[in-house]
This record gives structure tokens, sequence and C-alpha cells, in this order.
């Protein structure tokens, strides 16, 4: 493994076709030491034998994504239960970081919406910190408020995160959806200075957009994220974990992931790894 | 004309396929003492016709959309031209309101685009000042900052317009780029007290959204946004001015312009001005 490339993370949405033992193996072999896991890769592969094709290939976890929608007004137990259930997933695969990604308004009431991502999040903490796993707050471009995540900028993540300790509640900063913030630089100092940045995750913002934003995701310099100007903030905030590639992208879901990999190597080394100083 | 409706107007957009003419004479056949124009109906009748047109119909001008698209690096000279000729119009149809787009990026440089709008902004101020006009910045949602606005939020306008005096730079606040942001009620005040608040534009977010986001502006009450909410934020903020409905919708666009102008009424009693307490 070159040193250049010893933080960077596959996550599995990028290669969207492979199985999990098939992004381990090519993650290994392309020379990375860390993958981002989506539950359903998991679910897949079941999550003992999860952990162990991860394990004996040599790899970390460096997220596992996700949980979170918590939003919602019908059977809270049920979105707890999945959640608690995804938190022993994490436990179980060694990563210190579950994703959360916090669900969408019900009805108008974004305000009801938003204070049940509180309670909720006050409720999953103590059973998260009894198996040493974050909950990363992952604030979602405003584009998905309706309907994904009433978290829309990391400021609001913090907010949301300051009651707890650090190692029990952390944010993702995510370029796609956190890159047009005017108060991204002092919000990501702040989130460094508390040590709450769980993962740093990569994309470009494609223009124009896909007519659908959920796949408006694109490999990085395809579109118009300056990745230098914000690879540098997450660096000068003190960030040391692994950057995590996730793209949601038909194009790319229909290009070999070998060839996936090794475009992503090349951009991440072009432009991310030549702006951290660390 | 009913009292409860003594505040709202027709944006031309909403009516897209009429011209200025019909617009104004529907308006004020349906009791609305107000419209909101866009330059292209100005350009079509020629300005003093279209004073006189207004001035005819016994309405007001609540806002002229629009200047701006100042970012780009092409022939400065050309921008502030235009944007000249727009103050000149907004004083010639007597309205103190010139909406203001800001425009979007160059590249990849946010940081200089922003700092273009507001070097230019500097550059306008005095000459809108001189024909009694205020530059009234919209902050666009986000999802339109590659290509429309580098402004996302209302407190990122409000820092723009601190500099200048309260009768040069305004702010619009249109519910459908505004609602998502937890910083909305502050910034609502902050405006308020400042004396900002240009214009109040209301429409709705539709979900699903359309596949371009720029016509997915749907009629009050179609989409999530919650107009009692906002609406008494901004009349607590002590905004007493005109309510202009803006709405880009190709379905809207598609139906008969009078009946488009009854159901906004209609909606405008329901959601908006039932959330009114001046």
């Amino acid at each position: 493994m070159s040193a250049w490339c010893d933080r960077l993370s596959l996550n599995t949405m990028t290669t969207k076709g492979w199985t999990l033992r098939e992004a381990v193996e090519a993650t290994a072999a392309a020379g990375l030491p860390a993958i981002g896991v989506w539950r359903d890769r998991v679910a897949e592969a079941g999550v003992d034998e999860a952990a162990k094709i991860v394990r004996d290939n040599g790899l970390r976890v460096s997220t596992l994504c996700r949980g979170g929608f918590l939003t919602g007004l019908d059977d809270p137990g049920a979105i707890l239960d999945d959640n608690r259930r995804a938190i022993d997933e994490a436990a179980a695969l060694g990563t210190h970081e579950l994703v959360m990604v916090v669900g969408g308004l019900v009805g108008r009431d974004l305000v009801g919406a938003r204070a049940r991502v509180a309670e909720r999040l006050a409720d999953l903490v103590p059973y998260a910190v009894e198996r040493d796993v974050r909950l990363a707050l992952e604030p979602l471009h405003p584009v998905f408020c309706a309907e994904r995540a009433v978290i829309s900028t990391l400021g609001q993540a913090l907010d949301l995160a300051t009651p707890f300790p650090a190692h029990a509640v952390g944010v993702v900063i995510d370029t796609f959806h956190v890159w047009w913030d005017p108060g991204l630089a002092e919000s990501v100092a702040r989130a460094g200075a508390a040590g709450r940045i769980s993962s740093y995750q990569i994309c470009d913002w494609l223009v124009p957009m896909a007519a659908d934003p959920l796949v408006s995701r694109g490999m990085m310099g395809d579109g118009v994220i300056d990745f230098a100007a914000i690879s540098a903030l997450v660096d000068q905030a003190g960030y040391r974990g692994d950057i995590e590639v996730e793209i949601f992208n038909e194009t790319v879901w229909a290009t070999d992931g070998v060839a996936v990999l090794e475009t992503m190597k090349e951009r991440y080394r072009d432009l991310v790894w030549s702006s951290l100083q660390s």
C-alpha cells in the first residue's frame, strides 16, 4: 500500500453491483486499507461472515451505512429496534462509526420531525456507547430535507450532537452535502475542535444535476466541488481518519468496478491527498 | 378588494402565458392590489407602456424580477450595465424593490464568486439609491448554488447586506428557497429588525420534486411547506408589505390563468392570511 492512499476507503455503494466479498477483495487488491459498508451488503453475507470477510482481507471498516430514519410517527419501537440492530452490526464489524441519515418530514411538521430526531438519538446513545459505537449524524443537502434528512447543515448536526459526549455522537462531512454551505469553514473547525468528525466522505456535485438528485453524485473532478479547499479545512480541523468515496451514479454503476477503483485512486491522489498536510 | 387580499400580489411568472397587459388586467379584475413583474414582460411592452398599463389599472408593482447574475468573469462592465438598466426599469415602474438573483459558480471557485457578488453590489448601490430602488438579495435554495445563486441562506444574504443602509440593500424571503433552513426563525427576525425584508414570496415545495428543480415550485398547499409557521415568522418580524405568489410549474402554466388566480387567492386566504396578525 502506498502511503498516499493509506486513508482511502471504498464505500460499497460506489461499486453497487459487487457483493461484499467482491468489494472487499478488490479493495484489498487495489492496495486500499479500508472499506465503508452498507447494511444491504452485510445482510446478504450475514453479519458474522461479513466481519470475517473483512478481517481475512486485512481491511478496516471505516463506517457502517446506515442507521437513522428516526422521524417516523408509526411504531417508534420498530425504529429504535432497527437502529439497535445497526449498532450491533457496527460493533460486530469492528467499526466505531455508524452513519445516521436521520429521516425526512412527516406531513409538514419540520419542528416536530427535528424534535423526534433529538429524542430518539437520546434513546439510542446509551446502547451505542455500551458497544463502543458512535452515532455519526450526517447532514444531507437541503434538497433532501423533505424526504430523507431534516438535518441540513453541519452546524445543525453539531448542535444536535452537543448534549452528548464526543465519543457517543459524531458528524459526517460529505462534500456533496455540505459544499454550498456559507458556514462550512466555521462548522468544520468546530467539529474538529469538538473531536466529533466521524467520517469524511467524498464525491462531486454534477452540473447539470441528474433528474433524481440522489444519483447525481459524481466522481471527484467531474463536477464543481473544490476538493482542495474542503479537504484542507477537514485536515486543518485535525481529522486523521479514513476518507471514503461514496458515489451514487448510474454511469459509475454501469462501469467495471476495478476501473472505478483505479479512477477513484487517481482522482483522490490528485484532488484530495495533495491537499492534506498530515 | 377584500381586506384579506389587500397584500396579495401575482408574480407574472405564475401566469407565464399572459402578456403584461393580460396579467395586470386579470389581477385588477380579481381584486388584487399588486403585481410582481419579470423583466421579460416589461421588455415586451416597453418600459413606459408597462408603467402606464400598471398605473391605468390602479395596481402597485410589488417587485421587479430580476437583476443580478453578478458572478461572471467575462465583461463585468456589461453585467453592471444590465443591472443599471434593471434599476432604471424598477424606478420607472414605481417599485422600490429590485429582486437580485446573484448568479452561480464560475468553475469551482465559490469563494471568488461570492467575493464578486459583494464587490459588484457595492458598485451598484449608489446608482440604486439615487433612484430610490432597493437591491433585494434573494437567497436561493442550495440546490441552485452551482448554477444560479451563491447566496444560499437568509443569514448569508443579511451578512452581505449589512455594510449598506437598509433602504439600499434588502433581502427576499421566498418560502421555496428557505423553508428547510434550521436558522430560519432567527434570520427572519434579524431581517425584520434590520428593516430589510424587501419581499415575501410564496409557493410550495413539491414531493417528489420535478426532474428540473427550477419548475418544482407548487401552489401553496400542494407540497410540504408549513405556510402558517413561516408566515407567522415574517409577520412577527414586522413585515407589512406585499406577498407575492411566484410559481414555476408546467402544470400551473398549462392551466387557465383566471383559474390559477382564483386558486391562489383561496390558498392564500386559508394558508397564509389566516396566520397574519397584522
